[in-house]
């Protein structure tokens, strides 16, 4: 774990500066009628979760790169989420994917208590294989033709809400890869059917105080159709299912061009978005850092859900989701996590009062130009007190480097071999 | 009007060869195990609308060449549709667009009967200002910020209803250009319930004995974002809207690489599928002739229809919305019209025992194979040889040419002007 | 003309906050070893061109929606950009489209000098045909398959060159509507053989001290194939053509996903990049204001161009290009001026060698880090400024409102018709 | 290896169909002036290689799900390849993957020889890493910042040609994974300096009758910028190297909506278009079965290479390359392999006289009804035939399975192991 020495002396170094820029911010920020300290208290109390599976090097069906240090199991990836969490002071949960990160319950919660971590959304894994496993999934899972294969992963769903169950998480992921490669291979009408048929047996095993979310994708590692294609099909099986159903909604897994504000925007609407896969993509689903490729994008996202913070009933669970083929998985975790916070507290900013009235006049312009008065304010002030005041770094990756963790744990966590395509 | 005469010569000229390869054709599917002439039955039965607009010129944003001898009226249009029903044989009815085709109902009526043609769905307006008009729909019409601006699109809508009942339509198409061009111009949210409100006053005015068809499209003429932008939200309108209401797919408004035809099914399933805007796209909207970029995407969704031709309660309208820049609209019309039925017979052939068999059995190669052999075959005899017995042309376009009806319709309407964009 | 007062008052009562701002962001910079004063100097002498056609309303091929106070000719059109010139300080020049701004030419250098205005590049049109033309270019224009039609387009092309010299231009820029919307319907290969033939006899009457410019756009009009379909087929026009061609990169031009600010980097490094078409784009060929839907892409655009501002012989021409449909085009002018100014110096500050360094040791995280701590800082002090200090508003938007130049020129410039589509 | 005895029994059921098929379509051709001898006698030249490393299982980043009998070494492959063109008479040639298929240039030459195979373009390998190398690949290889990995890698490719010039290859095919993930990342222009530096290295190498073909893709593995990412890059490649340099074109690596037969129209008119690799695709790089997904777009291209055929100096190399996670690799390979003649034989079929008068005149609607007559043409019976003249199956994929080939290696290879990402 990194020594609380290391992050003082690192901040020591930076707070002189920050400390300027944020008065000088405030400042601004009271010229335009904002007050700087009730910004900076929302972002303080925005967190988002960490994938577990994304503290290990990702690849493609090309070829995986593996990185010094990476985790051998979940106890290691939950040492890496604690770091994460005490530079940034901002993901206090960890999502898990199972059988990844399958082990006993009472570790896992003793470990996540020593880092200060809870446990956000369960994922299940039925888009691979696992040795020993009676029914391949080649074909499907839960859509599949064959029954007997639709009840294995049926079962595996309900064993990774009762881990979920014991660990305090309150919510099941699902995400498949079932679809078809060849149009005319399945029966895109019969296989939905089978997928809602297997879903509602998940359903009915959801405890009274959890929540399901069904995650669409347009395609991968189906090539001609996903079951799951979008928000559309998802938006149905919610309704499926019932109450407790939601969509989740992964930026990367849209069709290209898609204003994906706007299905973010309806599901609000409709009363069906459960939460967010955060990550950024330029051609697929890339899992690229968030915000990394169209940062503003990342803000109109966040400007729907501040424009809905005072809906009733409505409950996000943000977590990302990503694939780090090039970079050092935590510190992508922590630059996302940040800009992810940063795109809220630019969504804070903007007058809404006077952007509905811009929108009633139709002054397109002036309305456009509201928004982008938020977006282009340079937050990191906001963001990097937040972080000093809760005892985080003021630059967290830099901080990362200078306490030499990655070089540690290289020493006690053997270098992974070089194997065949990545997954993530 | 084309003389009977003229059809059969040359339908006389072609006759022969048109009979071998029908023979053929009829003894190769034997061996097939599939009865020709009950193929040609479901094809002769088959019908598709034209559009009345799509019998002018088109045009873009940058220009419009007109061509020779257009339209200058609905009645003039529905002389040429009344050709293209008699080479065809395919294209017993004419869908309407309000105001642009307005005239008394006792003359529409009287002009379609002489042709032997009925009406297809009424399309209203609201989305250009006709001269005199009180408010713009400059800022959008049946979702306006202004109550008055949306009383006023809602009231053409249903004018345009009664126009439609007095001659025999049964249905309503709305699509509207309603959106933004610029994030943050419009509350989407917002907008969209404005937009049910309006359309709820509109189906409270709907027949009894008819339907509504909400059709979506992703952009153009907005260009951020589009009320009704997907499916997903064509199906929530038509969920608000009530058991009359339906969704209206068109192929060529869909984001980049969407799998059109399993949202057809999903429509299907979920009871909502209404009808078709057939035409053709590459890039965006691009209002091709139908079949002429991807002729198997159409087949595939006639797939999906043939597959559900039993489905109880299933009933859709099948039309044509194009825009003819290039080619004589007449003649793109009936080409249209008969890839449309091209499709339809390709999917009839589709041993769908087999097919169902091979996906039960997961063998995509033979499944996806089971279908290309539909589409593979060369269907030309079966539709010659209907429209001959149905007093069509065996080649309608070479016939059309041969009669000189557009030479003949140039002399007595005068050259449309070069104006700047084109309209469709 | 917009009186001098009006925009002192205006500045008067945004300066001290302005000044309040520069100074912090001053001192910000100078922390990060950046001279505030320099980079405004640079953002000072960068200027942009205005497209004369701008400033009317544009529209799209369903409708276009005239304002008030529309241009009646180029003069109107002149003192629009006068206007814009005179409150953003930025937009020095004016790029000219023959036929539509045809006039005298001592009567347009006068206006312009009236204004202070240049002249850019000069535009041809033969995407459209003009009353009383001889041959129509429906079927395309310079690749025309009539040897007449082209030698037509070559003449015009001509024309718009001695237009150009007479008020001192110095480059022409080709953009043509030329493609087909079939397959088939032209031999792809013929049709750019016949481009490059006319090309060759328009470059032969180039004034030696001009540049003509081909600019590339995937589809539409053409919506099967464009003749100059992208920069691959730009590159090679230019090389065919000789020293003065280069290639002009329009941002709504490419097929979706594309890397643009790759092509920009692959045209500089061949020598053969000349200049740019900026504007947005979501879907198609929007055309929307600059930076309002992917301002990081606008912002990584001017990063190549910072990154090669000392590559010898680089010299380009930066004009926008938009269409103005829901907005005041004026507005949208100096909206999008701004933040092609604003993208400008982003790109200054960023820290080049630490970049440099990143990429050498293949520091993803950081190199990525380092440009994205230019794009966030907020520069609009150093350009508020920098207007201030040349004369124009520290919010042009605002002082354009309060002049009441719009309700002035709507009194003697006639409400423009409704017409059908709009031409942009 | 497969009986002929197997194969002259599965067709002694099928050939009297065949027969009657084939006259009729003769009898059919021969009325629109067609001889289908020689049709049949074009096809029964043309070939296509198979790729070695198409005939194991493919996977995605999610996973590889193995099949029965994948082959272990290249000898199995050159076994399995033996089948396909057993079967087919259409596939004379395999393409090698360097180090993949590594072995003694006698041993491959003498397994080659005893299927009668030959061996087309060799394949390089620099974007994984193999146990051992000194070197990695994670952050690129010709085009690495570091001059030790582009000389590795450039050694690499140096010995991929010596074996190639061993067994009788006469290219050299180079794809990379070059590029960047993120924005700043790279340098683009250093990057693409440095590639072109380390081809310039390999070209020198390149034995005098050989070619080397640089081959475009827009993305994946590297996600935000590839080094060769579309044909103008790869042309600019070809035109640095020399005359030996080409351009091969891969289906699925183009953006959405790009027209790909145009591309190869511009290669072959600037003399630069090497070779393919077939495959298709609905989204990404998904190496779907060639005309899996838009037969069309196959015909497209197949109608630019007839349209070329007499070119002087044209010379491609029709390779196929795919990825099988669904489907039987051997299967999916004969199905594509008759596709792709399918696609040629058609293309055959155009009434070329006709269509350029068509063009010529500028009738867009007989144009391109003049391709689709070629392309709806059920042209199976000229295939089959074709096959069942030089000793193939009338039915390869049914032929297959009545063998038992796939048991039959499933007892003597081992079933490989479930392991993460399927790479190809």
């Amino acid at each position: 774990m990194i020594d609380k020495s290391i992050i003082e002396a690192a901040n020591a170094k930076a707070a002189d500066g920050l400390r300027a820029d944020y008065e000088a911010l405030g400042a601004h920020l009271a010229r335009r009628g904002i007050d700087i300290e009730a910004v900076k208290a929302k972002v303080a109390k925005f967190g988002v979760a960490v994938p577990s599976w994304g503290t290990g090097t990702g690849g493609t069906r090309f070829a995986r790169f593996p990185g010094a240090g990476e985790p051998r199991h979940i106890f290691d990836k939950l040492d890496d989420c604690g770091v994460i969490h005490r530079l940034t002071a901002a993901t206090p949960d960890v999502s898990l994917h199972i059988p990844w990160d399958k082990a006993p319950a009472a570790d896992l919660r003793a470990k996540a208590e020593e880092h200060g971590l809870g446990f956000a959304s369960m994922n299940s894994n039925t888009f691979q294989d696992q040795e020993g496993q009676t029914h391949s999934y080649k074909y499907g899972s839960l859509s599949h033709t064959d029954p007997a294969t639709r009840a294995q992963a049926v079962e595996h769903n309900i064993e990774t809400i009762e881990i979920g169950r014991e660990i305090g998480s309150k919510s099941l992921t699902v995400w498949i890869g079932d679809g078809s490669n060849f149009p005319g291979q399945s029966n895109m009408t019969r296989q939905f059917e089978r997928y809602l048929a297997s879903m509602k047996e998940v359903y009915a095993r959801l405890p009274d105080d959890w929540r399901i979310y069904s995650e669409h994708k347009i395609y991968e590692p189906a090539f001609y159709s996903t079951v799951v294609q979008d928000w559309g099909t998802s938006y149905l099986i919610s309704k499926e299912l019932g109450e407790k159903a939601y969509c989740l909604v992964d930026l990367g897994h849209h069709a290209p061009n898609v204003n994906i504000e706007m299905i973010v925007a309806r599901l609000i609407q409709f009363g069906k978005l459960g939460g967010f896969h955060f990550n950024d993509s330029k051609y697929g689903d890339d899992d690229l850092d968030a915000g990394s490729i169209e940062p503003y994008r990342l803000f109109l996202v966040f400007n729907e859900l501040v424009d809905a913070e005072d809906k009733p009933g409505l409950s996000l669970e943000h977590m990302i989701d990503q694939s780090h083929n090039v970079t050092d998985p935590i510190e992508s975790l922590m630059a996302s996590a940040m800009e992810i916070q940063r795109a809220y507290a630019q969504a804070l900013l903007v007058d809404r009062a006077a952007l509905e009235g811009f929108q009633e006049e139709n002054d397109a312009l002036m309305a456009t130009a509201t928004l982008k008065a938020g977006f282009r304010t340079d937050v990191e002030p906001i963001l990097a007190m937040a972080r000093l005041e809760a005892g985080g770094a003021i630059d967290p990756v830099a901080t990362f480097r200078q306490s030499g963790y990655r070089a540690e744990v290289a020493e006690v966590r053997p270098k992974s071999a070089v194997t065949g395509g990545g997954i993530v």
